[in-house]
């Protein structure tokens, strides 16, 4: 990890898995860690950035992924309530590259942990857009 | 309404809206308000009639659909809170026959309600099973 | 059955159950099963209809749902081709009523069957659209 | 890529993406991608590893994702028919490694590639299992 990395925040959301998330191995589905991510994105867009991503379709952007990796270390189980910390790890240009974990609330052990690039987009054209400096503000916290 | 159905509580669970239980139309996927039915079962077997599926699946039952009827009034979005509320209407021989709500929690608005069945099923031979009597008290409040 | 209902033909779509459709059951997850309608719904649409659903959303419209109803009569496992037929029953305003039937494709045996209402909506208003008389024709075969 | 890598065959499965894979940005969604893989995964053991997962569960094994990466390319749409190929990279102990591509068919365009990491393990232990030589020689093909 550079200095850099260490200058951004990390936060952290609060599921609890649901019956349509467990799969014929009796636990939480392998994609399903990717939708708590995603939920994550979105509850600390409003909850800790301040900019919903309402904020973000109305002003005509949505945030599509460009690449993910995720790490599997601990099954997650029906009942288990899952703790979701994301950080960013660098911004530039349509770009955010974050770090995440998804955690087991109760034991404190981590499920899975990967990286994640999103990309802001135009939603009319579908083109990258370069994240505006306002944006930028609230995002470096 | 028959004297009987009026007997059983009326048990109610809450969520959020996930990402991933959104649609093109942009609001949440007609599919996944019964997957919020589902979960408000599970979470009311274990908080409400104190007989989490854990019980269910470790003396070799479990549950599954016979039947489910919905009537759609109102969309949820992203970021609403759901209460789903459900109601014991009927249970005789394997069956359960609930009565349910999913309402926006903000508005106090039905977003859409209707009844579903349930059967009391034997994982190994995949038949309905006679619900016992000692699971029948703990569901007849 | 009236004899107008008689009038409209009966369609079929096919498809392949996929590892996520399966749930803690190991068999198709009952919220799939319309899922498996919407699929049937928009294939129909392109195939047989000849008005693919990017031809509505071109004019400003989309289809919801109002109400479903289904009877799971058998289920459905991993590897399963499945057959979906529909069958509209009547339109009017902006409703259609149909009909739908899903079946295991090797023991042509109904896994499941059901009635469901879908209303044509505008997109931008989100309210309810009397179906046009050029779609009500492509419609009524 | 080494020699050894080349030595495996590359397989390929196909499908239609269904309106329930499509999210809130009218492509489809994120994670789906994955579940496509998966598809392919179990298509290809049945079709031309002629090992399908039913054997596997009958002599107690499944299989889990350890680790999966994607990079996503370009959108895939509803109504696109999609090609997944895999190819093993690599099979040590309990793990097989591949490398997958995921292709819209009518362009022949990648919309996303990545690799993944999968382990046998036992369904009663949940514990990795070193893959058995029967098995180890149909998947090195």
């Amino acid at each position: 990890m550079t200095n850099k990395e260490k200058l951004y925040s990390k936060f952290e959301s609060e599921l609890l898995v649901r019956p349509d998330d467990i799969d014929m191995n009796n636990h939480v589905h392998m994609t399903k860690y990717l939708d708590y991510l995603l939920f994550a994105r979105f509850d600390q867009m409003a909850k800790d950035y301040k900019l919903p991503m309402d904020e973000f379709l109305k002003r005509g952007y949505t945030w599509v992924a460009t690449s993910i990796s995720i790490d599997y270390k601990r099954s997650l189980f029906l009942g288990d309530h899952v703790i979701i910390q994301t950080q960013i790890l660098e911004i530039s240009g349509a770009q955010v590259r974050i770090n995440y974990w998804i955690i087991r609330k109760d034991t404190k052990k981590i499920a899975a942990e990967g990286k994640a690039n999103f990309s802001l987009v135009s939603i009319e054209s579908g083109k990258p857009v370069r994240i505006p400096q306002d944006i930028l503000e609230k995002y470096t916290i």
